[in-house]
């Protein structure tokens, strides 16, 4: 799959079978994350990888909207220092989410991110050091509906490049 | 290009050729951009595509290692709201600048990264409305090294996945 078809075609998967991630897909997904690019190469980001159904139900319940990661394959969460203190962190942490994602997507693996909004529950359930927060995680997993990831986008969701696009200056 | 090649093979550009980007590249590259995926489908990016040589020498004099803007054939400033409020609307922006800048790698067009330090000098120069940040800038254009795209990545620069990922908790 070329990039920018993947990019076209990248929808939102929120309901997972529950076919497992084979170990060398998983392992092509986490790397595509590790080589993204990062401010001064500075890589600010750890991955923790969940697989045990308590504790993705645990980590489902610390965002508003994470329903999706108790019935992933695999959660992964992003985890790095205070972003307060420097917001390429988190600007890094999103780069290298969407290189996972593009690649899960290239391997008929479907994803949808989860912010993380109790970061006290999800640092104990991570055990995380001092230093750490786990800011958002994403789901991994074969689509409930193998459809899903060839569905077409639907009309009106994202604004027009004339919205987005301005020319020299505003 | 396929997408984990696209991401293996992407290198930092720095120095580019005179030869423009053409309308129909350009197009693609900024649409890949505003096709990525965003909390709640926010969508809060606003690209700021500059060619303008005078513009671009001034936007690289915003940040302490920006200089390579001034030699871009394009350079596209990241615009939104104030990070401070919400942190995804960095992540989300760190999502679009990868979707672009894969796209322009898939398309022979280097890219790299530069952190807007003097937000407000950039403010001014932009002519943004009072409640928008630029934060970054991308700097797109054809590298002046042909086989500067191809360039092996140098050793020890990733850290390595064990590193990087943790299994089920830290």
């Amino acid at each position: 799959m070329n990039v920018y078809d993947a990019i076209r075609t990248k929808r939102a998967i929120r309901h997972f079978a529950e076919r497992p991630i084979p170990q060398e897909t998983l392992l092509k997904i986490l790397n595509a994350g590790r080589l993204a690019g990062s401010s001064k190469n500075f890589q600010p980001w750890h991955f923790v990888v969940i697989r045990d159904k308590t504790r993705l139900q645990t980590l489902s319940e610390c965002g508003q909207w994470a329903g999706h990661l108790a019935g992933a394959a695999v959660g992964v969460a992003l985890v790095t220092g205070d972003w307060r203190e420097r917001w390429p962190v988190v600007f890094d942490l999103g780069r290298a989410a969407q290189n996972m994602m593009l690649t899960a997507h290239e391997l008929g693996v479907g994803s949808v991110m989860a912010n993380i909004y109790d970061m006290a529950r999800a640092h104990a359930l991570l055990q995380l050091p001092e230093d750490k927060m786990c800011y958002a995680a994403i789901s991994f997993g074969y689509p409930a509906d193998p459809a899903a990831l060839q569905r077409p986008p639907r009309k009106g969701r994202k604004r027009a490049l004339a919205e987005v696009v301005h020319w020299e200056t505003w």
